[in-house]
């Protein structure tokens, strides 16, 4: 095993225990990128003596001490170009960190390199290719955060999700992504798309790896006050189709119902939900806040001559202008009542069970999928993690999401550890952390 | 003196002490809205048995037990006829009551009657007349409050200010009214105007009244645990007069000038305030929240043929509607920078000092005159409160305003309450309660 496969709690207990130094792990994460980066194209800005640098002046004791994360590139960083995946800011080094980067640091973890996005965390996709099949997208907007993680380049990365840029590119990539509840990770520093839905979350390759990060950024990058709790005895399980399940691929909906039936043998109490009839209105009210937002955040942008955005972006800029002050309202108000109804909706429950994406990553690199099984939980401001599951018959990830009503992420951390061990993804080997694409 | 002119803390001291008892208090209130009704058509709906049925159930040892209080109403009472001052809700009777009003019956306060509105808290007038000259507006939209607490019908009214709707129809009738911090008080029950900006205040003849009613029923209807603290030894005044200053009558800055004067005599320090140039906007800010957020809540209201509103609320509801999403979200976007530029701009100071109206009130009975000094504090969540100086060579009250930075109440009443006792108001008499207006 090489020691790049090493996950986040893992690499830490090896530096504690002695068992390797973190100046040999970051070797070996280094090396493995200069590896593959040629052919998946994680990364936006890398500089390895940068990084060895910082090693060096990491705090004893720090709960993150040594541990090298990729940081999306919407994220600020200081010092460090931060180019949001859009020619407007080509160059643009920011002289202060986004505080969740601050809080990184201040947990010794050690910025690793900027990963790629897509233009301003919106459609237009960057070159980052799907470690799993380099013709297939890696999925966006954390396109290299995904593909950084999934190739064995870095333990854990950063990455935001407005609409589905946490949960998709992850389930694409075969890793775990976890977008905790609305707020729990600072946003400032990190460029706004749609303040109403901009989440930061992290992606690794366990549960107790995302957790554990997200615990320690929450806590500013002080000692994690939340270790994953023991699941309940008999999880209480949501299956939830929505209305889009007609579109989901057989393959991807068999990954779902492989997990349910797992989950069901080992005691948990799967049953269908069906939401009320306004939760239709959830993907509506989507487009109309973040079109909005985005245009009111880079309605300057837009109207730039010669164009410095892409066509996607001025698109949704102009739907958003074209969008009156009251729909916007409404939408608004029409968020907080489905937060409201969801918290109602899943009282008998513990967790949403549902497919993270319509199915495995689609071939080509323009786009990066569709968001539609994600942004639901993104309007509600709920927590949610992707988990694989398995591989398709073309060897490509595919993933399950889990989900709880907003500020029960204790509840869906506990379920979704238990459940990960429950899944055939990582067999034979039995281990998570060497299930890697060969590249 | 006749019992209605005590004042709500000197009549719950009257009940205490067994000097007179609440049920001829009570009637002594009733029989002065008798008599001065036909005048000054304050309420949209009195019913004296009601009120008497009401005082029988009062809780023992409920602090404002046997205290009656008019309800503005927009403001939902429970069995008690609701009109908005709109032909919309022409005989709507709400099933509950609106918190605010739950919290005054919990203390034992006494729901005496529902105070005219203008339509829907908006700029159409309702028959009420100034009680000093009845031909004079008593300002708006808590046109029925102010004008019951000044005449002596109650001791105290609950009102709601979105622009300067507690602040100017106080400040017009001569009475004490106060806005405390946005969020203070519940608005649930409260009929919407826009929810960026509407506050719920109270309006009352003194200072120490309008801060013990918001206590009490901040406390939900429990035992008000804020008494007004004695004021700073020297309270740091700041006098801002703002871009309108030019508008304002001379006997209006005159009467700012005197409590100035009046304030730095007794050891004040009074100084000029300055606001950078971002504060020009507030007005511009305020109008695109208002109108946009009244059409998101009245545009079905707007529509209904043949029409139920009339044309101050159409227009501001197509205004609202001709607004773009991108703009509504900047308005709220520089709200929050305008609330925190206040603060540190209020760093050196414990209050301000300015008018709260450009001039006394103006005749006429179809405007309720000019909001444009309240407006200010509405969109900074802000609490002002106003108190009487003196009385124009018209004989039409005067006051001042003064405001403290969101969550600063505490310091603003004790200032309030301070510099009210300095003022001339109620002189010769001695006693704010009974400066009342011959009726």
């Amino acid at each position: 095993m090489n020691l790049y496969q090493h996950g986040l709690l893992d690499a830490l207990r090896g530096f504690a225990a002695g068992s390797f130094h973190a100046s040999d792990y970051l070797e070996s994460c280094i090396g493995r990128t200069l590896a593959v980066e040629p052919k998946i194209a994680a990364f936006a800005h890398f500089d390895p003596s940068t990084v060895r640098a910082a090693l060096r002046a990491v705090p004893e004791g720090a709960p993150l001490a040594g541990l090298p994360v990729a940081v999306k590139d919407i994220i600020a960083t200081r010092g460090v170009p931060t180019e949001m995946g859009s020619r407007a800011f080509a160059g643009h080094v920011p002289p202060q960190s986004a505080n969740v980067v601050v809080a990184l640091e201040r947990a010794g973890g050690l910025m690793f390199g900027k990963s790629v996005t897509t233009e301003l965390a919106w459609r237009n996709a960057g070159a980052t290719r799907n470690p799993w099949n380099l013709n297939h997208t890696p999925g966006g907007s954390s396109s290299g955060s995904a593909a950084a993680v999934a190739a064995g380049c870095v333990p854990a990365a950063l990455g935001t999700q407005t609409f589905g840029s946490v949960i998709r590119p992850a389930a694409f990539c075969g890793i775990v992504g976890y977008k905790p509840s609305f707020g729990t990770l600072s946003r400032v520093g990190v460029h706004a798309l749609a303040g109403s839905l901009d989440h930061v979350g992290v992606l690794t390759r366990s549960v107790v790896d995302a957790a554990f990060l997200v615990s320690v950024l929450a806590a500013g990058g002080g000692q994690a006050s939340r270790p994953v709790a023991d699941a309940p005895r008999r999880a209480r399980i949501a299956l939830l189709r929505t209305s889009v399940w007609p579109q989901v691929s057989a393959e991807q909906q068999a990954a779902v119902q492989l997990a349910a039936t797992r989950f069901e043998s080992q005691g948990a109490l799967v049953s269908e939900l069906v939401l009320p009839p306004m939760f239709e209105q959830i993907w509506a009210v989507a487009d109309v806040l973040c079109s909005v937002e985005a245009a009111a955040n880079h309605g300057v942008l837009h109207d730039a001559e010669p164009p410095v955005i892409g066509p996607a972006m001025r698109d949704w800029v102009r739907l958003g202008r074209a969008t009156s002050g009251p729909a916007y309202v409404q939408a608004r108000d029409m968020q907080r009542r489905l937060i409201d109804a969801f918290a109602a909706c899943m009282a008998p429950f513990d967790v949403v069970l549902t497919a993270p994406t319509l199915a495995g990553p689609p071939p080509g690199l323009d786009a990066t999928g569709d968001a539609v099984l994600c942004t639901p939980f993104s309007v509600l401001g709920a927590p949610a993690i992707t988990l694989p599951v398995t591989r398709s018959a073309a060897g490509l990830p595919l993933g399950i999401q889990l989900a709880s009503p907003w500020g029960r992420d204790a509840t869906l951390l506990a379920v979704a550890a238990w459940g990960e061990a429950l899944l055939p993804w990582g067999e034979p080997s039995d281990s998570r952390d060497v299930c890697f694409p060969a590249l």
